[in-house]
């Protein structure tokens, strides 16, 4: 029922006591270190997905097929990345779906730029800018291994400057200081749609929810996202001793006509 | 710059508050009648997208394009749906994207229907299964209502009877008694992938967990999504007096083959 | 084994579903009216502690000893209080016990006066300041149903003409603008005793933290406590659905000398 | 201002940059070693509460008064410990007070020990109840390091023994097996009165919740407390990155008389 792997298969090796995990482009000849022995590549393409692997001192790894979430969390990063808790609600609350454009600033390591990537599918497109060459080219490397790549416009420049694209379905900004750019948003955004932005202090928020009173951003949502992992142990049940404290806050809004914005009582 | 809206199109109306939100299928001649006042869906078509209404007492309203977030805590439900929170941290879990192959069982009110579909996109597939007819009527309409019902089958059949589709992408189970039916999800689901399972007691969650195991299903992760909102008043920022407790916990796991179970010393 | 309670006596009624509870002071001849029914007061005098009592229409209570945690909930309000799960902590970060001489301002409904006045004892002392004199009558209406009054000094004063008292052992400030008042503070407290505020949004926070800076205090906590509650059956355990998202952030202190502040290199 | 501190002091030593901190018993010619630097004790007792010290290479440290709070962080500890943010909301629940009369079981390491014995005063009294010697005799220089030895009893003995106190105030059971002592509970507490126990997972609260029902204890609670630090940097304010995600769940109950159980229609 199993068949072989190929060579340039991105594969996961999870230990049997599922701590240890490893994202594996597989190679011919091709071997893999770890703290429990050694595992050749050609036993994983023998094994294929749900197999098993025994390392040359006896640690057994399973094969599986790796998710997104994995790799967003293994990805190689150069900065702080959105983690899959923040990312999913991304999707949902800008309304990502097959077939969309979606423009993002900046690009950093290239993390929400795969996940916007994996959603839009080959009929949508995503516009990541980024001032800093050597961040786009690590987001490049990074797409290419989920083989997203192609879906991907990167741009080296500075957000100040604008952005090419108009009538994008989204925008999200993952940049320091998102409040100076809200006219750049509003000149790309399709009407109605919504831009988020990821943001960590709490002086961030309360400076940009300013900025989009200012420019006429309603429908304002900030919300940050927990992750509270259990320990899997049926007889133990009980959450994880440590947790992560704090990410980010995720704000979204949708811009009006200008001509419309302010007084409205109620 | 704005453009009239159509007959049929799902808008959202925000009131300047933000407290009062509706998701509107626009007709001509009809009206939607508020707290705050009446508003002509004819005012509403004018508008446009990023427009502004005023009810017939002169509250503001603004025009916006409904994201799937907004859609599935609006949706029509006769049972506990996923929030959108879950919902985003499944797609990356279970590796969802364009072209998918997605089974869930059951139905319920069709939330998580909705959320596959319109990830899976017109190349992709969802095979929902539900025991109680009426509930698949529901998901139906509200598949169709977001527009994606062509992308679902739809089958009315006790998940004991097994599954017709083999080798899906992902198997994702809101069930009250997941542990009794691992064999079917192993039969429907491709090596190496994943399958998901909402599951709101810690009881439940013991039970499956040893089932799991038993089932040689590995690479468990148990978790739950916290959604944390702060008010969005920069001279007052804080989180919001009331959050939602609880609504249930994630399970996934991976099957492995049968014959490589088990043992695997570490 | 039980013994007839007296007139006078405060006393917690709790229906066996656990989801109607009531505080009452017996009064000889009193009744309760409950939606459960009506209750006699020598109905609870003659069940005693441990007790049980049906309601005139067979709904059954039990007759507990009421605890400072469900008085602080029940206690009578004209603005937000402390709640129990602050109001413990701050008495282990401030170093309340028998004996203490604690001040606190603003007053409020005395729900935190009562804590600490339980907590210092016969031998302790509360000092307790508002400018409002109504607050202050209520504050000390509850402090008395709780039979802690005689601990307590209140005063109606602005914080701003600063405390009577030296040396005390901590100082705990629940006022909107506590930034304004820290030398007031200073003169107050014990040298190498800490202070404790409560401040709920992160604006109040941003300021406090810049004041506690300039007029050196140092070892600054800040700090929010959670309480999550579950649901107390053991077939089906979960936590509650809906939770107290936000109540406030507690800061904590200590001012040292201020010829000592500041340099300090690391 | 400041005064001498006399020898056998415990004082705290806080960095300026507070991520150093040390609890110190002051000996004449002592000294502290720290990462930081050399201080001698005479430097510190020179200083006095509220003064700053300097280590042998220049680095800064305030001395102040050690809390309870920190004591308890910091205390001498062979098994987990109760944390800060659940002592202080088991004294509301179960009312202690100056004079109260507690009984706990086991001992650990005695810092629920020590935070019972500061709160009930010379008045007071705890009795602590634990099979293991060593862990009496760490949990009694915990208690005389804290000078509150005096008003606790120990004693080496299995709690299916039963205890010796009647009419106690409250009861306080750290152990792995809650539900087969509760008759032994029972028998030691006051009518009225209210128990309390710490447990990690979720199989032992469910096992120690059918326990309870079984043995006529109502009005339970069963809840987590959370306490979640923020960064104390204005410029900067947010959560800080890490935090514990898990010790354990608090359950508090009350018994009633065995004749009064059950039935109690609704």
């Amino acid at each position: 029922m199993t068949s072989m792997l190929e060579a340039g298969t991105l594969v996961t090796l999870c230990s049997a006591s599922k701590k240890d995990r490893f994202l594996v482009t597989l190679e011919d000849g091709g071997k893999l270190e770890t703290r429990l022995g050694i595992i050749l590549h050609d036993q994983i393409m023998s094994a294929g997905y749900g197999g098993k692997v025994l390392s040359h001192n006896g640690s057994a790894f399973y094969v599986t097929k790796p998710t997104l979430e994995e790799y967003l969390r293994k990805i190689k990063r150069r900065t702080q990345i959105v983690f899959p808790k923040e990312a999913g609600y991304i999707l949902l609350q800008l309304d990502i779906r097959p077939g969309a454009r979606v423009l993002e600033c900046g690009t950093g390591s290239g993390g929400m730029t795969t996940v916007f990537a994996s959603f839009v599918g080959d009929e949508g497109r995503v516009y990541s800018y980024d001032v800093r060459e050597e961040f786009i080219e690590l987001a490049r490397r990074n797409c290419r291994k989920w083989r997203v790549e192609q879906r991907v416009s990167f741009k080296v420049r500075h957000i100040s400057e604008g952005f090419d694209e108009r009538e994008v379905d989204a925008v999200f900004l993952d940049l320091p200081d998102p409040w100076n750019y809200l006219p750049q948003v509003r000149d790309a955004l399709a009407l109605g749609r919504r831009m988020g932005a990821l943001l960590p202090t709490f002086n961030q928020i309360e400076r940009f929810l300013r900025s989009l009173e200012e420019n006429a951003f309603v429908d304002v949502e900030v919300v940050e996202i927990l992750h509270r992992a259990l320990k899997s142990d049926p007889d133990r049940l009980r959450p994880e001793d440590r947790m992560i404290g704090h990410t980010g806050y995720l704000i979204f809004a949708t811009p009006i006509l200008y001509s419309n914005r302010g007084d409205g009582a109620i």
